[in-house]
């Protein structure tokens, strides 16, 4: 596996392999690798003659009182992951290189990036699509994937790629879970051991409203009860948000029609830990 | 010359291009050719194995009040020149191909876009942004040609090229003058005789400010008396702005340095048409 660093090194490297009509596949991360993002790698490998995983702490998506500092970092046990599930080509640009001295452009999406994060971390997604958009132009992947367990951002990423027509294909890859159904996050790691156990509560809420869809219940208001009511049996729990949207665009019917594909969403605290998931339901 | 107005079939034939090594020049306009657009469409033939015109007026860069819906256009003109300066293909896509329903994303630019046009046109340079990445992501060019006419457009987007680093290069041509010395522009045409007279002391005062400045003077405001003195007397002429800045950053210092670069830069009303000119002095 080669590591690549310098942000002109890196978009050089791909336009050479795309003149040799190279399939590059590439797979933007933060970091602080776990088995979802393996099969992110896994999944690129299969589809792409060049893997390229990226690793950058965006510094532009956090807000002032967000967890940027402390936010987890382990290049060896990262490299060692990539390396194992198939990966070219390691990229960790520092900030440094991605926002060079006088870096001045911003990315936003309106529409699907205003609910749910949109509200508890309103500058969030403007900083996602702007390096999204930058490390799609220095890795010039045909094709990208993404974890569907950040949903919102996954359908900011596809508004962006189609907005301005990057000329690649967003793969959206299954939630990886932890035996006990807790999503795969680099933030898990957080969790003191008595909020990972309340932690599984997520999971159980998602499933229950799937249950109650799937014995076909169309009221948003009764949906995100049962979610809300599961996840508040748990003590010490803060609720940012949980919703049902429509699964293609986020809006918030007061019912929905008995075809339509139905995202339930959710955030939440845990102590000092924000957790978020989503379930599917079509 | 090829003709084509699908976003999709661009860059298909783009990208195919690409593959097999061409060169790819491009000269994004909003039509109504004139030999300003002709001597950016020749520079591009000289530098490329194939030559692509863009012709579309972008709504997203006029405000409400501004010309959008009268702005010139005459698409067999455009044509002939464009054929005759040695375009391969001429892209006029709809603002329905570049802005398909749900389009929601804007890109803006800090620093360069603030003063001058700025002020005046708030919202028109995240509008050139927004359309000028996608139109280089359309046709993927390795240079783009630009006239020094738009001094601080080109500024723009000379740094949404460096920010994102969008893989091309930007070429900015001589401003091409009428012989009376009015810039070429599409604008023109808006020019009663009278204003087209009038019109000249644009150019006139550019020229006093830069002697002033070759006989040694360095004050701002000193030079920019000598532009809105020059500028004001021509009666039924409004100034928007008639300004001394650093020609690499646009800041504007009470003195300028013995070898800074300075860049003058117009705007002024006659009648209803508004007129932009500017002139570097190194």
């Amino acid at each position: 596996m080669q590591h690549i660093q310098s942000a002109s090194v890196m978009q050089t490297f791909v336009l050479a392999a795309r003149r040799e009509g190279k399939r590059i596949g590439a797979v933007p991360t933060m970091g602080y690798l776990h088995d979802g993002h393996a099969s992110l790698v896994r999944m690129a490998r299969a589809e792409s003659d060049i893997v390229i995983t990226t690793i950058f702490v965006n510094p532009l998506q956090f807000a002032p009182n967000e967890d940027f500092t402390r936010y987890p970092r382990d290049f060896e046990r990262d490299w060692s992951i990539a390396e194992k599930a198939g990966c070219d080509v390691l990229f960790t640009p520092s900030p440094e290189e991605m926002y060079p001295q006088g870096f001045q452009t911003n990315i936003s999406i309106g529409g699907v990036s205003a609910p749910f994060e949109g509200v508890f971390r309103p500058t969030h997604f403007d900083g996602v699509a702007t390096v999204v958009a930058k490390l799609f132009l220095l890795t010039q992947p045909d094709k990208a994937f993404f974890g569907q367990k950040d949903y919102q951002q996954c359908m900011v990423v596809k508004k962006l790629v189609r907005d301005l027509a990057i000329p690649l294909e967003i793969v959206v890859c299954p939630t990886q879970r932890e035996n006990d159904g807790l999503a795969m996050s680099s933030r898990n790691v957080y969790l003191s051991a008595e909020d990972r156990i309340k932690s599984t509560i997520l999971w159980k809420s998602l499933q229950a409203a799937q249950n109650l869809i799937q014995q076909g219940e169309r009221h948003r208001d009764r949906i995100e009860t049962i979610l809300k009511e599961t996840l508040l049996t748990m003590n010490g729990l803060t609720i940012d948000y949980a919703a049902a949207a429509d699964a293609d665009t986020l809006e918030q019917p007061t019912e929905f029609a008995p075809t339509q594909g139905i995202v339930l969403l959710l955030a939440v605290r845990l102590g000092a830990t924000r957790l978020i998931d989503n379930l599917v339901v079509r």
